[in-house]
């Protein structure tokens, strides 16, 4: 990134202004407080007239005043202090304050260019980083359909960013359309009431959307597709996305998307490439540009109309939230072991098998179990699905799988396991998609379910809890059960809850 | 592959079929020579007489008779020979033959499947493992267009493949839209003469298609478009492509491609991927089947209609035509020294540089002549793009460059370079469609081409020769040179030919 004379003029410009407006604040507090306190004005005086007769003093060669001096105006200082704080101001109040406390606004440490320049250059030379200058570009207006993904999970701040400023523009009638939402999403809740959001389709909502959902808050209809199914409805015309946002940890100025080597790293994008090949707009948001070219690139430059610069796209601590503790639970180390040793006395269990399960407790425990039996009898799998986590991919690094086949990473160990050459991302079209001419789990042998109601024709409800509120998300669970040789769903008969 | 009882059974049958025809053929033709030679039935009948004779005396105790059998036998044997042959059959005339002169059709070598029974469980489990089936699959007719990649180049042997059969079922009217055609390709020009293909659309022609496009043979259109253009055309509409065949070393049952990891590597798949993305039917052929998932695939299997197996879609040693030698001509070196010296002159040469070179002597030995002086005044490059050549893949292997972005591979330096983790696969849309959202040849500071005739004011033929003859191809010629922030065509002023 380099800047003309007339940019690096303007970013000083920016930093004088600075300045001044806290100069100016300064002054129009100390205002405020001689107004307000007249034995703070008292003091002030006092110390004004105490500094002039010393001054004096000394110019009349009398050294000896200056002794005593600083002790006396620290003095005075902590008098002030206190009636300010018992004013109810804080201590500081009349400080000099900066919007960047490292440079104080003077744009550089040292001789080095300080973070808030470096951050006003890439402001500057990519102007479209706002999210609401990107909305005006994008056309953005009532009824519209967003897409989003879930890829950040619980960590995800794109599409509450997204919306606040929807919602400040007074846009209505907007429906969105995520691989999935989650509680991070809670804030838009609002917006669901006053009618910025009036259709909702995903995978799945938990937290408040849920619970608005359920209590009749949305206008229009919430639409829960599988991952292939959405994928499905997007390339089918059944849905159409005006705009996709994308967040993405890395990306380049041309809009080269990666999920791996940003400082918010998610792993994978697998969900969002359906949105980069079918949204009329794309937009790509990242805490991390880099320089051109971000390759190999997960979604193209070749899809991306906008790549918007942000401070941050969510948090790192709950993207991946923890490796997967294997479950402790009795009951279910019961029942995947009970799975487990079905998996085994099935015919499809043999070299060359593949496999996948979802992260429930049991699931991922009866994947420990198995690899236990195929290290005994020597089977290997040809190759792994997921929705990953670290049973999973421990597979991969003790040799017992060819390879991983990748849509989503739960835990670090997986956003982690990537990086492994063996460790294939694919879209989520490639996973589920019913309508294209190969899907993955169509090749399944095995896939280890869980579900939140099963009744006794085994038909399985992973959405809505049995207290009526939908609390829960589908992920793969259909296409994956439609797909495999042999679809196993690990349940208790009794659950605590009911 | 496994093979179920009746499948095995069914190899075994046509086994048994085969020795049963072989056996027939030479009984009738044994009853064809003593037919028209009846010297030969003569000695036969001798040699039947003789052998009975002895056998009887050997039975009566008179061990001696045998000692001199095999003596006389061998000669009743040459004189045998000697009859077939005068009469003009060949001496082996009368042997038992074998459909597999490696296992006698027998399907085994000791207790090994033998190659061809490998081959028959292929033909049997992918019954689409032929042209004129999977033609008929795609409901090929007259007037339809019909997608090729050039990565094989003068190695290639799918498009004569393909078109052999289209000729042969009678379609007329096809237009040839391919990413390039070369001299591998001469065998075509007869379906040009009568009317199977009436119109060619590709990057440029060589040898006899262009002699016979000149001649004014081809009754429709040729179109000569960039590989960029080619791209462009394709996603507007402009071309819309019936049936895409896509020649791919190693290929798994769903389609998943890739361009390396078969028999007949080819580095990348570069030019297919649009025709993947938007051919109504597409139909990966390999001479490679593995085992699902051939991944990273280049091209998804969610692309892919049809795989078809073949014996070779191409010759490895013509795909790349041996490693790119530094050119000697004295001229060449001067040309490229003179285009050296204007780049590291230039304001655009400095470290983070992008640059391409086309594939002309004098190109290539720039590189070479650049990398020097790369060296000496430690200047980077960030991204180098091709059509790659060795002197190209050095700079990665000397740490001069931090990645190259490939489209076509032109020797066999290229094609191992692509195992290089920083060597980059890209589409040709990536590369160069002008349409996109993003192209590669918009970051490039420097391409160094050449031309076939450069006019006063500079305008570039790299198709057509002086005597008006369609020889060239201008491959990503006009994308790069309207993209790069500089461009140097390198030409003689006299050429030798005029």
């Amino acid at each position: 990134m380099n800047l003309k004379n007339s940019q690096y003029q303007a970013i000083m410009r920016q930093y004088d202004l600075r300045q001044l407006q806290h100069r100016h604040l300064q002054s129009q507090r100390y205002q405020e407080i001689c107004d307000r306190l007249p034995a703070y004005r008292q003091l002030e005086e006092e110390t004004a007239s105490f500094c002039a007769d010393r001054a004096r003093a000394a110019a009349l060669g009398r050294k000896d005043v200056l002794q005593d001096m600083q002790q006396h105006l620290q003095e005075l200082q902590e008098q002030k202090t206190l009636l300010l704080t018992q004013a109810g101001y804080p201590a500081d109040y009349l400080e000099l304050t900066y919007s960047c406390p490292d440079c104080h606004d003077t744009g550089f440490i040292g001789d080095k260019k300080c973070h808030c320049f470096k951050q006003a250059m890439v402001d500057l030379l990519y102007r479209q980083s706002n999210i609401h200058d990107v909305l005006i570009k994008c056309g953005i207006k009532d009824g519209m359909t967003l897409g989003f993904h879930h890829h950040f999970r619980e960590g995800d701040y794109i599409v509450n960013m997204v919306m606040e400023e929807v919602h400040k523009m007074g846009i209505k009638d907007i429906t969105i359309c995520a691989s999935s939402l989650g509680k991070a999403h809670d804030p838009i809740v609002p917006y669901i009431e006053d009618g910025t959001i009036t259709n909702i389709q995903s995978s799945g909502v938990r937290g408040k959307i849920g619970e608005a959902i359920s209590a009749g808050k949305l206008k229009g209809l919430a639409i829960m597709r599988s991952h292939g199914g959405r994928v499905r409805a997007i390339e089918s015309g059944e849905t159409r996305i005006d705009i996709a946002f994308i967040g993405t940890p890395p990306c380049d100025d041309y809009g080269n998307c990666r999920g791996i080597g940003g400082k918010s790293d998610c792993g994978v994008l697998s969900y969002a490439m359906v949105d980069g090949d079918y949204a009329d707009k794309v937009v790509a948001i990242t805490d991390c540009l880099v320089p051109f070219p971000n390759f190999p690139a997960h979604i193209s430059m070749t899809k991306v109309d906008y790549v918007v610069v942000v401070d941050a796209i969510g948090d790192p601590k709950k993207i991946a939230t923890g490796a997967a503790k294997p479950t402790t639970d009795m009951r279910k180390l019961m029942m995947a072991d009970y799975c487990t040793q079905f998996v085994v006395n099935s015919p499809y269990f043999k070299d060359g098998f593949s496999y996948q399960t979802g992260v429930g407790g049991a699931s991922i425990a009866s994947t420990i179990s198995l690899a236990k039996i195929m290290k005994e009898r020597n089977i290997r799998m040809r190759f792994g699905v997921g929705g990953l986590t670290k049973p999973m991919c421990d597979l991969l690094i003790n040799n017992q799988v060819d390879c991983l086949l990748d849509t989503q990473d739960f835990d670090l160990a997986a956003v982690e396991s990537v990086k492994n050459l063996k460790h294939f991302r694919i879209s989520a079209g490639e996973y589920a998609d019913p309508f294209n001419k190969g899907a993955v789990v169509n090749k399944l042998d095995f896939v280890i379910l869980a579900a939140l109601e099963v009744d006794v024709n085994f038909n399985c409800n992973v959405v809505v809890g049995s207290d009526g509120v939908i609390t829960g998300a589908q992920g793969g669970h259909p296409d994956a059960a439609m797909g495999a040789k042999c679809t196993i769903v690990i349940s208790p008969l009794v659950q605590g809850r009911i």
